[in-house]
């Protein structure tokens, strides 16, 4: 088996070539003036197991991905995995209004055209797996996630809101704490307030759970709301850390204590290594 | 009959639609904060012969291409159309070094996989058109670009090195005008000396001519050269300028006196819009 470290998840290529007992091979890369993406795999690949790990962002590296894989099949690979930690495009996943793409799809066709399987981390939403034509997996973070938590003495896990509640949930059994939803109150114009919804969050140590954090606001709200409620210590846990227009320190000026996330995209606090339930799909095969 | 504009290519699309009286479609196109591209065609497509006008530079501009293309797609149009003034990526044409990504072969696959027929405008290499498992065009500018520098009193054409003489014989061709090509000779170190092979310049209005101008280094020690050797005026003309790392004020800084370009990708010096040639594919199949 040969893993395939692309440019935008090289330590979760290593950490799971590490743990599957198979070869790493740095990947060539790069991006001329014109933004043209170059790749080129400086090993033999024919009648390999090829296993390419690639987040798809920034966008950029979906093409990178896609022509990874390209090589891959026309060296005559045997078979193909595309291992996407985090996977773009995840939240347009449905025609919200007539005569738009729906991304998550259209970018599974894409992927399927020269991959055999699809492994994926906490997409956005479960059903985007149905876009594939091929073998698609979306394995979940949050137990290690939880893992961590646990350690840094997590007693209360909070969803931002209630669509996100399975997540916190999930989060508050793995370590053993208890668990509710944020809700919003609109108090005037754009002013909102938040507050758990049953819970009393006094002198806890509350960790604020989502898949997804991207410019982060609705969480620097609750974070400074928490606190306000008397919350010793807010945490801000999310599998996939965009980060997007200066989150963190917007998160950290509004009373989070911490931010934590996965390596899927590769942060200054990406604490958590998502290699090992990657891993789990390969060696459940073998098992 | 629906042309649907691309951001990257809204001049070359109202111009096709103009000269195929055919509906033209503004697209909503957006990117949101984290890279990724959306698109809404606002009129239905089913059953519609749809043409979709989008230069797949810059790269993000592919996406949306094979966006929209997912669009026209899943609302069943008849018949999809790819119209690709430039097609990006057509310079990585081959494998010149093991393991290497051909991407013009990978991105026709893409294009391909929800397209019935494509057409672009001068590709850097004619055989890239036989990685298209559909219809695939290619049309030449060159005698839209030679009108316009027979109109500016050219009477030189000449290819920035024997490469690309073909092209600077058939501009000569249609506009009745003399043509060689620049020789490079290497004085010492990095410096070269650059002349005409065979043809005096004195006096002349030469216009060097090529596909494409990236950076426009070439060019620029070309003018210089061809000042030098008397020279009246120097104008640079291509299909496609890219003008990458402020090409634009290098050119002018080295001697050369004018710059044209076609549409093909969208700039200050765009005065050739290239719909003509590409309408020609239509209007025969109607003929």
């Amino acid at each position: 088996m040969k893993v395939l470290a692309g440019s935008s998840s090289k330590r979760t290529a290593k950490e799971l070539a590490g743990i599957l007992k198979a070869d790493l091979v740095e990947v060539d890369q790069r991006v001329f003036p014109d933004g043209e993406v170059y790749v080129r795999v400086p090993e033999p690949l024919r009648g390999e197991e090829v296993v390419i790990v690639q987040t798809t962002f920034p966008t950029s590296s979906l093409l990178e991905l896609l022509f990874l894989q390209e090589v891959a099949h026309d060296q005559g690979a045997a078979h193909i995995t595309a291992v996407v930690p985090y996977y773009s495009y995840s939240r347009q996943d449905q025609v919200f209004k007539e005569g738009e793409i729906v991304s998550a799809k259209a970018v599974a066709e894409l992927i399927e055209l020269k991959a055999d399987r699809f492994i994926t981390v906490d997409p956005h939403k479960e059903h985007i797996l149905g876009f594939f034509g091929i073998e698609a997996h979306g394995v979940s973070a949050v137990p290690l996630l939880a893992k961590h938590l646990e350690q840094m003495g997590v007693d209360t896990v909070l969803a931002p809101d209630k669509g996100a509640l399975d997540r916190a949930q999930f989060a508050a059994k793995c370590l053993g704490a208890e668990f509710d939803y944020m809700e919003k109150t609109r108090i005037s114009g754009t002013e909102v307030s938040m507050k758990a919804k049953s819970l009393d969050v006094r002198g806890k140590t509350v960790a604020i759970i989502d898949d997804i954090i991207s410019t982060g606001g609705t969480i620097a709200t609750a974070s400074a709301e928490l606190k306000r409620q008397g919350a010793t210590r807010v945490i801000a846990a999310c599998t996939h850390g965009l980060f997007l227009n200066n989150a963190l320190p917007r998160l950290h000026a509004n009373g989070c204590d911490q931010v934590i996330c996965t390596d899927s995209i590769a942060t200054d606090v990406s604490s958590v290594g998502c290699a090992a339930v990657i891993a789990d799909v390969f060696l459940e095969r073998r098992a």
